[in-house]
């Protein structure tokens, strides 16, 4: 089979179009039960708590490759005014101009379209500039906590950070569960760790943009397989850049959020998880992820809370 | 006493300066240990979510009355773009500028100076252009995640929503915790629903702006006497409004933000959450409402999600 | 005739496609040669310059009706920043969001598409998220110096300010060209006053808005038979609101923009003009009316001056 | 003496405070008489126009080295919206969000305060996060239309950019003075042609900000004895930079700014310029610069136009 062939054969495995329903917006997020929610919370041991966000900031992680995707502008309009005479509490207050996915975000099933549709068939030009996303746009995800399982990549490749280039497989994701000492299952947010986004922290901005470590073409039938919820990596490209296959530009991309209607996180800092993950001996916790609900957003800013 | 001489002796009974030493940032929130989290987590009983944020869009509350503090304007930089050339992916991008508190929202300490001063004696001058809040940004909440209770003032007064003008009392909070079954405690993020967003919902902006329920200048103490960690309200400008005693202009801003040390949420949509309590018969839960970690920011957007 | 088939017929008096080529993007400004401009030159005579734009604020025109065209958002950036270390020079920046026509603008040609064709039968499809204009967008026009005349039809009618809802037609125009004294030439810029911004210098931005005066669905064939390069006025629709003939919406801006290839201009502030040509007796001068250069832009701030 | 002792003589030296009045906010603009602006129009031989500004756009000129200075982020919210239904003409509206300065911009006399003054004396904190610039703010300039003067100091030196760190020296000014044949004299714009936007314009943007040629400190002597209404150049710092004299930072933005009150322009494009000069053998013109009027601007984006 050509390539092409072979993406098209793929894509038909892990199709979910009206599994839920022909109006449904959400995919994977419906696996999401209460009865999940539950599972999840008895994951909590210790209380503690481990923020997954990047600072939201003029210096974020966008270069200015991908156009218009625009690091947080941060400006004031009021500093310390005594809006109601002197004397008075004084106020500040301030503005900000952002990219919806520029720092650590959601992708929206809206983000991406392929052939023309969007997720469960829905027609690209469901998105617009009046109103953004109508199908399948943030704002129809209403809350996103489940059970959280980190797949420690780097840690089982032995390294803090996966080389530039390198894909992630299954093989890679069997591993890091096995290490995780739990078996992913229904509803679960799987979080990758590639080590990639220790180039960004050190102050690489353009090492972590390109080229960068990420999951194989070959994984979304892994997440298919065991009904994960939604997955987030610690990458701006999520999926290995370059591509596997010349030619062939965000496989991943098009497989999750049009084919499976899940979910993707880039972006996250899975750092400060991996060392408490480590000292606690486990990996899965209860995960607290909702984003921000931008009306027809096709994407956006989260402040991701892992409680162990 | 005069107004000004009684508003000094009620901030000197509730100064929480130096009280987790000088250099703290984000004041009650170190109320939440670990083991308030696992007591928050231990309250959950079906797993059921409730999401508390109103939709981000450009027909939000904010009227213009309020210099600055702008709806969230959305607009597309790519829409279904094929970024690598025809019949691959496309992709569409967004971009957002609002004003950080223009929707559901949480103060950051550092939103309101009173005499020169920020939280724990920090000098006012340290809110810039440059970098925003110096001292006690919403980007020193590093989490926030406890347990919530919803003191549901309106339902104690039989009404869907409070009338405008009305000062929720320490009677009525009291009240709303009987109401509630239970007693709060230190660490504790309370909610506070006047019903008063109803008339947003129903469309009505400036009606939902003014005149307004909101917290008498008297509660303070009662949260300060429960170490409450956090609270919010389903309100523009969190105090009624206008303001109880004349020429004494947001003086629970500055007991709660400048003397407390104490994050307040507005405009925080504790509707359906009042029916799911209503309908659960208790109203205490995990409460998960990390601030989007804006550097600098004075305020940030929030998901909340109340998980039952 | 029905209304649309009349409107067919006048579509096709006024069209100028192909005229200046089938590259052309820029139509009636082709009008303005050098020959055009040293006789524009040569109308001034006292030096006197008259600004035209309003000031560019958060209180601007907009009323929140048109969505997505936000008055400006002024924020600061650095304030009095000292750089370089203490003691040296300080600076302040600032940051601006805005609709690109909320104020005193130019409609680009491709802010208007009729029938799925933009100026010069180009396809709509060349306006996109990606880049905006792709043809006839606010930066094909280089510069806009020319001849202007005001045409005071408000004057004429001895008034401050014609009624909301006055079409105002050939007639006026003509009535108000003999008031100028001075024939409408080729390559001339019409300003025509309806005094309909006094209200909104006045305070009443609603008012302003709806009903408004403005130009007539018969005034195109006057502006075309003159063979003028652009036309402004001093409302925020430009054309009669609400429209002449029911069903008939912005008939003058699709015959302008997309049939003539003319440059439109709102918000111009001429009440100035109006008196200082009132007092020199003579309504023709030197006009520089030169848009801001956004690429893609489909309008963008202008803010011109009147030389006298 | 000490080089700050000689900096501190030589502000004494060009101080025009008072000059025009202790309320005055505009400075050395006041020199642009009605009949200074006759003499500008009677500079106009062949009608020829040539626009000055860069294309206001996203790989614009600024590195991201000044923080907050973006820029333009231009953004759809309307693409070929029927909005008043099927077949009526359709609209495409654009926001945008840049710095004020970002661009082809004109600095405020705001821009700059030095030992805690702006112009004339006024007090630095005049300068608020509420209003900008609350003295001598872009919008105290009205208009701004006057004769432009071209000294090609790229020219005079027989090249097409001078290298990065020349600073142009009174002694350069007068060769060009002499180049262009006329005397510089009261009123007169004066556009100062280093050549350096040529790297910026063949792609070089980091070349293009650094090092750079630009104006020396002993220039403003030059133009406060020939009384110079504005200056503006071809570069981003606008003065040489690094700076010559060790520690000594921005001094030609203290002494024009702050000082003597006078505009500076930068980024403006003056290749076209200098080949029509050449071309017609005459470098000196009308000149029509207004900034957009930015209520309190510290700045604000211009479209010059030279018109030969």
């Amino acid at each position: 089979m050509t390539p092409a062939a072979e993406f098209q054969a793929l894509a038909q495995r892990v199709r979910n179009w009206g599994r839920w329903g022909a109006d449904d917006e959400i995919g994977t997020l419906n696996l999401i039960t209460d009865e999940v929610v539950r599972g999840a919370v008895a994951e909590v041991r210790s209380g503690r708590r481990v923020p997954l966000a990047l600072p939201l900031r003029e210096d974020g992680v966008q270069t200015g490759v991908i156009p218009g995707r625009v690091n947080p502008l941060h400006a004031m309009t009021q500093i310390n005014q005594e809006l109601f005479g002197p004397g008075g509490p004084a106020c500040s207050d301030d503005v900000v101009t952002m990219g919806l996915q520029a720092g650590t975000h959601w992708d929206a099933l809206a983000h991406v379209s392929y052939g023309g549709r969007l997720y469960n068939g829905r027609p690209a030009t469901a998105v617009t500039a009046h109103g953004g996303a109508g199908s399948s746009g943030i704002d129809a995800v209403r809350h996103l906590v489940s059970r959280g399982v980190l797949l420690d990549v780097a840690r089982v490749h032995g390294t803090d950070r996966l080389p530039g280039g390198h894909a992630v497989t299954p093989e890679d994701l069997t591993a890091a569960e096995e290490l995780a000492g739990t078996r992913v299952r229904a509803g679960d947010v799987v979080l990758v760790r590639t080590g990639q986004i220790r180039l960004y922290l050190g102050g690489d901005r353009h090492g972590y943009a390109y080229p960068s470590p990420g999951l194989s073409v070959r994984t979304p039938e892994w997440f298919h397989a065991r009904d994960v919820a939604a997955v987030a990596d610690d990458t701006l490209t999520f999926e290995v850049f370059p591509p596997e296959i010349q030619g062939l530009w965000l496989p991943v991309h098009a497989l999750h959020l049009v084919e499976m209607g899940m979910l993707q996180g880039q972006n996250w800092n899975l750092e400060e998880l991996s060392t408490a993950c480590g000292q606690e001996g486990r990996y899965a916790f209860l995960l607290s992820a909702t984003p921000e609900p931008f009306t027809g957003g096709t994407g956006a800013p989260v402040a991701p809370v892992a409680i162990l």
